[in-house]
């Protein structure tokens, strides 16, 4: 056999809630990556995790042998100070689209490597790819001399970046052991500490539309990010914000990058502004940078500017027209008030279910399908106006977006209770 | 797909500390057995069962949905009352080879259908495969007609009873997720409820050579498998048993058979014949038989006949010499005084490691290893005196069976306390 711990060993360890040894973290994932682990010890041995728990070092060590599962991306040649931004995934999330271009332009290389969406959260990447001609693929030295000549990146992820998290990843969604802590940051950190950033912001995100629900649950993971972060000596902040509403106006794919667009113009929605804005100076502060005000530099178009060249230096046209939907379907207030609240939850899987994501890894998206919100909490509505508007290329789908909707909204004399977007942030290990 | 539930919202409602449904269990023990739900899926199902735990309606319900997996023995055409036994397995533990041809002496039919040893303690089977000429393979009919005609029958379980229970145990195993009550009672019950037997009395063993190393660990398993069998209409009954000294002397295959037949003669250890006998009566109780004597059966030789009559019946040749081994090595007390105790796992797995059991499924049996034991708890013994009589073909095995004897035995000036083998009873659902 040559192994020198068997997997039975491992998993009764974490099953009789002991710590896991270094030694025993490094062999199992190394293990299950090159299939001397099987999937089901694997999967018992996520459950048992998912159950038992793992402390911040046994965290940071898996960690640590999910990085060395694969290669780390070379961005020592970039010349400037990078910086990168997580969210943990929200309805209506664009804020990468805008974000990257503005930190760009305010001197910081951002190193942006995404995934596709899977379920009721879109996909950067999905988002992006509405743009005719853009193309996600790049190789290593096409990202550092983007890096270098633009300063922002938006690309897909390389298979050779941590491909234990890619395998677990894949196991943990069909076996119910998701919903751990240690397991989804250990995820997000092992690929941003592969792609080799020097600074991190992470967007944890709070609420019906997204992962976590609560607050609390938003900030265990939070703390658990800004941990694993601090063992690596990554400079690591976490912003806590709000998800119960959809971010912005509109929730889909080629809606969010017009969307993006008019913020990087100077205008767009308050929140998507707010928020982008929040996360650069974050960026910008880890990453050591002071003097540019992210704001001027939308109010001035050269974070635009930056957008235009990042786009095409992907092969995309920054000026093309945007796919449009062939069926438009508006769900009207049925009397006059005020909106009271807009599940995010609900209005993400509408988008979803219209086409804009994807039920299975295969499926393609439909770039024009989302949901456009034509009132907000807190907008006064007229009976017979427009509060959400479906759009889709294949009006069979209508009804299933209706369906999610159900309670979505409600409408009401008052002026609705307000909460701020950015809730709390976590700074240093707790 | 076409499947009523996802193998991912079942696990979840377990890990989530929920109960599962009559439905949820029907359909995932079905649909593992025909492979819709894989192997990853229910090892993070069985970590889950074995964290939370299933209560005794849930665990009815999976033993009889693992019932269901396959077919029932027939075996209403015997024509006397059934009975079974089953213990949870323990090192010497020979009980079954006296037993189930006493009790059949006594006018009852004893359908023992048995496996084969893994790990420290051995399997009936391969204790009768010492016996030149027995075969453990019967056809269902050729049980029924020994039933019939001897009223004993021990032989290897048909592949079409409990089937899910064969692919389960077998994931069990590799996965970690062996140690489960619910799990190991299910498992136990499945086996026998498909057996088709009228009574059953398990024998629950507790301490170091057991599964189960405490009393109370025990007990707790004696109550789910004696609520199982009140679930379904079974007469069931455990006695609790101590398994921290080998039973008998003899801890192998062949030395295993030859000890039996001194029992079955009217001699042998005074512990196993103690147990053969308190079995037997629970036995024959539970099967509504009272007048036979088992002890009196023992001292006349009708249950050596039977004996005999049951080993030809397969085969065997009940007189003919039994394997002896090529190599002895003995170890001896290294002064005067009394065995304080002599631990049964160290003893089983000395056993184990000369040969007697196997490492994986796959490997053979050694018929003439294993370990005689000259002294027990209480014997007074002098320096140079052998204490254990170590036996195999292969010597060069002899050094890891002494290691794993290393301070299985103590010498001092007073005789220890003593506890009686049998602990308790479990008769009723607690």
């Amino acid at each position: 056999m040559g192994e020198p711990f068997s997997a039975v060993e491992v998993i009764r360890a974490k099953r009789d809630r002991g710590r896991l040894s270094d030694e025993q973290i490094d062999w199992v994932v190394d293990a299950y990556t090159r299939g001397a682990v099987a999937d089901e010890q694997m999967a018992a041995l996520a459950m048992a995790i998912l159950l038992n728990g793992m402390d911040r070092a046994e965290t940071a060590r898996w960690t640590q042998a999910m990085i060395d599962s694969g290669d780390r991306l070379d961005l020592s040649g970039v010349g400037r100070p990078l910086a990168d931004k997580h969210s943990t995934g929200g309805v209506g999330d664009k804020i990468t689209l805008p974000l990257a271009p503005l930190v760009a332009t305010c001197g910081a290389a951002v190193p942006q490597l995404s995934g596709r969406g899977l379920g009721h959260t879109g996909g950067t990447l999905d988002k992006l790819e509405s743009i005719p001609g853009w193309r996600a693929e790049l190789s290593d030295d096409q990202i550092v001399a983007q890096l270098r000549s633009v300063g922002a990146v938006i690309c897909a992820t390389t298979p050779r970046l941590a491909p234990a998290d890619r395998k677990l990843y894949a196991l943990r969604d069909v076996t119910g052991t998701v919903e751990s802590v240690p397991l989804i940051a250990s995820s997000i950190m092992s690929k941003k500490l592969a792609e080799g950033t020097d600074a991190l912001v992470l967007d944890v995100k709070a609420g019906s539309g997204a992962f976590m629900k609560t607050l609390d649950d938003a900030r265990r993971l939070a703390e658990a990010l800004v941990g694993i972060g601090a063992e690596h000596g990554l400079r690591t902040t976490a912003l806590l914000t709000g998800m119960s509403t959809p971010l912005g106006r509109a929730v889909g794919n080629a809606v969010e990058v017009a969307e993006s667009v008019e913020v990087l113009r100077g205008g767009g929605p308050a929140d998507v502004v707010e928020l982008t804005v929040a996360l650069a100076r974050e960026m910008l502060s880890l990453a050591g940078i002071d003097g540019p005000d992210p704001s001027a530099m939308l109010a001035s178009g050269a974070a635009y500017e930056t957008w235009c060249r990042m786009i095409a230096a992907q092969g995309g046209d920054p000026e093309a027209p945007l796919p449009a939907a062939a069926h438009v379907h508006l769900v009207e207030a049925d009397r006059d008030g005020t909106l009271q609240r807009l599940d995010a939850y609900a209005v993400g899987v509408a988008a979803w279910r219209l086409g804009a994501g994807r039920g299975r890894k295969e499926d393609p998206v439909q770039h024009a399908a989302g949901v456009i919100c034509h009132a907000k909490p807190g907008d006064v509505v007229e009976r017979g106006q427009p509060v959400l508007e479906l759009r889709t290329n294949d009006p069979g789908l209508v009804p299933a977006a209706l369906n999610a909707l159900t309670g979505a909204f409600d409408l009401g004399p008052d002026a609705p209770a307000t909460s701020p977007l950015v809730l709390d942030a976590v700074r240093r290990p707790q």
